[in-house]
């Protein structure tokens, strides 16, 4: 395809053109990720997750700065619907973005969190594709933490990043369920507010060394770009651990036995949808309703008649 | 089969043994839930959520002995693994069972959050249908708030109540993002402690009409059973707007698809887990890492050769 050629020539506006492709659940993606993905597997993606207001923006921002420093190009995709880079600015904070009109070398976009049937998790990770193809060295995916989004990036990512900022009160507390477990690198952030020692020195009391990574805790005030250079090092430091370690091979085959069942049903959806083509679907859902079916028994014969559309 | 029809009679062992036998993966409970199917869909399905420590343990044992009062029969599933009901004790604050060994009208059970490979909300709720078809007039499902269980099990009770407890500071900030969507009533538990007018109000203030229903916020002290009966009377009125509202057979129909593709999804997961058929599920994943093939197409051969197993 045409634009998957301008895309690798490293034709920007293809890039954006691909990912609204991808929202608009049109079909040429389809056809463009599956041309797109033997060249994808190069990016290092990073996952950064932490509450509305922690300052993940503006800590991503600075981390653009950082990378291009590095001569590294770096993409960003912000699924956090409060994220300064979709244009709402949290606690009336907006902050500068790093220049992205003309440097081929730096891509940010933020994702609609509706209207694609395949679920916000495969848009994005297809957005990802598209930027690792396009030949960005390092990606980062900002998602707020809510629920199940937040995990299955978390789940998808190379290396995932809690940010924190300190907080008054018994900061042990406050750190949300599950938190301890999902994050290979902790940052807090917003150390000039203060407080922040002491939160630093609690998350590291309470880290655990999980398959021979110990999560660090870097501390960091985007304000100022404190930080921002050791919060790269961090992270240049956990990829290469998993891509020399015994970790990667196994990672690399859950990421695909995952994306494989999150393609076989969003092709079910789509198939289902579609009930003139007299599948019956709703039918049965209104059978199950009436208790004439159980689920189980529906599923198996819905699997067994079906028939892909093309 | 026997052990149905021994749960139909009121055989409170057949229940505890159809819960265990969905929980251990075991053939027979699919063939038991598939009898079960017609008998369920009676009970009043109510999903319990918040952090750890807000005590939720407490307020379902308060409510418990509401309904027997009221001559409910009443069941709890638990999938909070620090629940006291799982045998955990949460800031070391025991609580006292209602008595559940003789009363045939109470069932109370934590779910094991591992095990089993239809993942824990399917095995959950399929915990429910026992206690649906056991002859339950409601069925409480507690789980910590955390991730994607807890959006799982709201999207599946028919009233989901979210507990949260007074708090110093900024209460407002502290509230999880997307709490305010889910709840259909609030809870502000340990009013004894102190504040919680505030958090009440704070909470009242924020919460919308949703549909035609508003949520209500109720304040409780699960230690001197306080707000006990407003909070049944609330469950009450929330069951009876659903069910004479325009609503309920669109949420039924929801739960239905939603049921469905979950069971399509466990259904392809046994189907690929054994690769000895010569599916090339294994092989197909290694292709994908290899980046000899993408997942979407992928997905689709593996559909097109799908043969279910018996």
């Amino acid at each position: 395809m045409k634009i998957v050629d301008q895309l690798r020539e490293g034709d920007k506006r293809a890039a954006a053109k691909l990912i609204s492709m991808i929202e608009d659940d049109d079909p040429g993606a389809t056809a463009a990720l599956a041309e797109i993905f033997p060249h994808t597997g190069k990016a290092h993606i990073v996952g950064l997750t932490g509450p509305p207001g922690v300052g993940k923006s503006s800590l991503i921002n600075r981390l653009v700065r950082e990378y291009r420093e590095r001569s590294k190009k770096v993409g960003v995709v912000a699924v956090d619907p409060t994220s300064p880079f979709t244009g709402g600015a949290v606690l009336g904070d907006r902050i500068r973005m790093a220049d992205t009109g003309s440097d081929p070398g730096v891509f940010i976009r933020s994702m609609a969190t509706r209207g694609h049937s395949g679920g916000l998790a495969l848009a994005t990770f297809d957005a990802v594709k598209v930027l690792d193809a396009y030949g960005m060295d390092i990606v980062f995916v900002e998602t707020v933490g809510a629920g199940q989004s937040e995990v299955d990036i978390a789940s998808r990512a190379h290396t995932t990043v809690v940010v924190q900022m300190p907080q008054s009160g018994d900061s042990v507390q406050a750190l949300k369920a599950g938190i301890l477990e999902i994050g290979d690198i902790y940052v807090v952030n917003k150390m000039d507010l203060g407080g922040g020692d002491t939160m630093a020195s609690n998350l590291d009391f309470m880290l655990e060394e999980r398959q021979g990574w110990r999560p660090p805790v870097v501390q960091t005030a985007a304000l100022d770009g404190r930080g921002t250079k050791e919060l790269a090092d961090a992270l240049t430091k956990h990829y290469r651990f998993l891509k020399r370690g015994p970790l990667w091979r196994g990672r690399e085959a859950d990421r695909a036995r995952k994306e494989l069942f999150e393609s076989m049903r969003h092709l079910l959806a789509e198939t289902f949808s579609d009930d003139t083509a007299g599948i019956g679907f709703e039918e049965t859902v209104g059978a199950i309703v009436a208790r004439k079916t159980d689920p189980r028994t529906a599923a198996r014969k819905l699997l067994k008649g079906l028939k892909l559309p093309r």
